[in-house]
């Protein structure tokens, strides 16, 4: 079966795992008090050309929640996109974390909040002790549908967060992808744009069970650490998360994958433009092929159908590590399709 | 200031007073263990005609979130109105009590949810541990723009909804009202239509500070009790909760109450038909004033305008004892508005 | 059955029906918004000699989680006494209302926390992220086992937490029978000897259905007021609670109720000194009588044993209202069981 | 400075390094739907000669706690000791993850629970909804002070259990230890001496971020994979996980590990058994050496020092990569210190 369901069905890259073997010596004090750990702050300070805060912890899930649940207290609501990761596929982890806060949905098209849609969902709600309060704008990039948030679009959104004194939260899930994409600094595509914390995404492109989760502003980080700890996600043996944070940054690996994962993904679009139901931006493809196409591309090929029962539009996803042949093969198939 | 803000903005009806006084005498065992109490499930067994169990809780907030909290697990969802009550108007009881379940919204005119709208949200969910599952069906009665549910409307929706394994949730703040608007039986209004468990109100009709949350299905009660309890009501003396909720139902006093109340809430609508943006039903009346106009109005009139901000709708309600010349001062300022 | 049970098995005293009706008329805005509710923190703050925030709810049990979970965050503990109420008598509810934060525990007789044992307890927690982290005291007045912690002791046990930056809670379900027992001033029972917030009873001594959450420091209250709302405990019709407490304390009713509930539960120890296994204070009386003993009286009496099965110890409660007659009945029970 | 802090500072096992590698080619379904998670159930059965349902999660933390939370619900409490893991170092998890249930303690020697005390402690509770409800047993083995307890005690421990319904965990950081401790079998040591559910510990005894949480009646994993789901502890890339798991077990590294964890612990218990302040029975150390002696080892040797401040007391743990001349360092300075 040649696999394109998800970025995170690839193994991990060979750098992920040398540089797990290259600290696997000795022992260390754990949770994280470790030297590699101690080298997370400066090597994504370096990264990001600013000073930043950075925990490691073992899912994206986890880190959208507890990024989440520092800056939202359980009264408030997080503003964020109808089909944001957060919302559809963490079986409500963000409002577990947050001991019962809410998200509050804002429709769009490639899965992107406009600035005009959240400030229309943002008047639904008053200063009341009656509703609950917004308190953080959470956005994905790139997004669920493959779609990329600009520098300036970010900013639009986070200077209406602003006035309403919501924190900006990022699900960089394919941080990556969406930097390659833009071609743009880490940045820009962050704390430059208005973007207070973001979950890095590492997993999906290329690492085995780390991400990380970055506070541009230090005097943000309040409890998370608390939290961290008694979600039972403050790793015993921090090293092994901590190398493939920084061995990810510091060789280069995020933008090898991410470029690579993205040039898949561009072929497989190339190969029927028509049935595109998103444009294509990342390593994301989205098709409008119907339920009877889709069946049969699922004898040969793993992906997803995607939205609603019946909407007849599937998914591709490349990764850092999807053949050649398979994106081939894949191409060809949607030729014929089409 | 002539007040037609809500139904909660009135007294509470003398018989409610004097029940209260009647059983304040003596001591008796406390936390719901008296003879008072030990009548509720008689009671309301006979108004419903069927065997329930029933609870007094302080606050409609309460008897809806111990309800569902009771019947959807935490990674749970239940499917709910953008604008019920549950969504907009109890800071986030319901994911509170339920340790971080989901509400998932539905559209629809009147506040009401179609039959076709609740398939095709559920159409979203998948049954994997990615998503949360739908468990619940919350629909208001009479609903948060004044409209009712038929008997008819609620069996097609809790068919769905017994499909799915879903339980059904009746938030009855204005039970009553629909009742007497819809001139049906409690019985045929609820479980014969697949309601499982009923926000029973008195509070806006009349009734000081009791609710009662009935189950239809003892099997259900679960750990409802635990609940309860844990959330601060269970009531110390009980019998004073208890002999709001009997003497309501045994008086007559829902049925005189409700019936004042739509009737003068018909006579604000007939007098400025043409104003009205909702269709007339029960006690509330909502009507496209505009900003100017709204605010010409509440130099003389206490009321709410609704929805987000700008909208220039507003809505009038009336209760047990709004007095007649607030309502035709009302209906000569609409008049002379129109 | 004479029952000594509990103070809360009493009626309502009439001067709380009276202030009830009294408020019975008209419509005014509701959750709070009524003059009635305006008064509250005047009321208390006379009452307390300084400037003081004051918020109704429906129970103790709520008054207290609602306290402690606005100044204790989900990853504190509070340091509270083995036999607390809010440890064994309300289902979990502080665990409940914080989100989890742990309630850790200190032995003493008398339900009382000693200095010295406060400071053992504190000694084992440290500052890392392992271990919850003490953010609260909160001590009972007076105590589940009828003691009363006097001004001095009170700042012994309060200067031990500011050190810690620990709030200090009281639970005051009986604040006025400690009040009378000790003859002191209400500002030097709570703030004066470092209370920060007081859960301020009124049930029991004579109130229906509404309890007081007095801040003595504004700056504390913080989100006071959206957890009340979320827990269902903001009281639609307002005044009706808020007449409850203030009544209480302008006619003095506190101080009435409070004295004669003491005076006959001293009648009652009086009776059989030799029984009594804690010394006598308040309004409750605690004796070793064995089981057969208790047997015994239990067939004319209505009482709890106490402690732990098996333990053949008993508590008798007296309130404003137990009748003289019932005291007289028990007093020559237990002289000739003595 | 040579490390005796805990058997968590240790590296990984080079068997669990190799398995990683092993498995990391092309692309497999995410979430726990590989080929190699899917082995969890059968060799993990293999092991425990019995059906069992076993789910990978990151710490220790996360399987104790969704252990909990999957057999106690909120209004419960778990029976455990006073100096459990779960208590003192989890920074209040599974009060989290269970929404607000409570630990009850259970004083005694050694760590350990004895029946008589945990039948003192029950007598506490009683059936009603004004307390928890007592729901869960949660032992550790080897304990916190490095203690194990035999099947037989175990047996007797889950039949006080079963009698009040509770269903029987065991936190088993440090269960290959125990094993090897005891020469009994894993059945004998778990099911067969009455546990319900096991956290069994991997990261301790080599393994890198793998735990296993281990059901041995397959009707209580109820709802256990939503709640991993939520807690972001369901592992995206499963493979790299579940072989940490299963090459523990085949390739018998948990037992040899252990036995040289616990054998380096014996010299060193050895060196100066008139310092023990524990029976020495597994990897763990404990010695009361007086505050003095602490700080003079503690410029050589990194260990904890144990109990409430001033306690005096050390703990030094070996792990399986302690190197030998640390552990002959360690002696040759007690005994000195001796």
């Amino acid at each position: 079966m040649r696999f394109f369901k998800s970025d995170n069905t690839a193994a991990v890259s060979p750098e992920i795992l040398a540089a797990i073997a290259q600290v696997n010596h000795g022992a260390v004090v754990a949770y994280g008090a470790d030297a590699w750990s101690a080298r997370l702050d400066e090597v994504f300070g370096k990264f990001f050309e600013t000073e930043v805060r950075v925990f490691a912890v073992s899912s994206g899930t986890a880190a959208n929640s507890l990024a989440i649940a520092t800056l939202c207290p359980p009264w408030g609501t997080v503003l964020t996109h109808a089909e944001a990761h957060i919302e559809r596929d963490e079986c409500g982890a963000p409002e577990f974390f947050t001991g019962g806060a809410k998200l509050s949905l804002v429709s769009g098209a490639g899965a992107k909040i406009a600035a005009e849609d959240l400030r229309a969902r943002l008047a639904w709600f008053e200063p009341h002790v009656h509703g609950v309060q917004p308190r953080m704008l959470s956005i994905t990039q790139a997004t669920e549908r493959g779609a990329v948030y600009s520098p300036r679009e970010i900013r639009a959104l986070a200077d209406i967060a602003r006035e309403r004194q919501m924190a900006v939260h990022m699900d960089g899930a394919r941080f990556a992808n969406a930097l390659v994409a833009l071609d743009v600094s880490p940045a820009e595509l962050s704390w430059k744009a208005g973007v207070d914390v973001l979950s890095f995404g590492v997993i999906k492109n290329g690492g085995m069970n780390a991400e990380a989760v970055v506070f541009f502003d230090p005097a943000r980080v309040g409890d998370f650490e608390y939290r961290r700890k008694r979600a039972g996600q403050l790793a015993c043996k921090g090293r092994y998360a901590s190398v493939q944070l920084t061995s990810y940054l510091e060789t280069g690996l995020w933008r090898r994958n991410a470029e690579r994962a993205n040039r898949l993904a561009a072929k497989i679009a190339a190969a029927a433009p028509q049935l595109l139901s998103e444009p294509f931006a990342t390593n994301q493809v989205f098709m409008k092929l119907g339920d009877e196409r889709i069946a049969q591309l699922a004898r040969e090929f793993g992906f997803y159908p995607w939205g609603p029962t019946g909407s007849g539009e599937a998914r591709f996803v490349c990764s850092w590590d999807t053949p050649d042949e398979d994106v081939d093969a894949l191409c060809a198939a949607l030729r014929a399709l089409a």
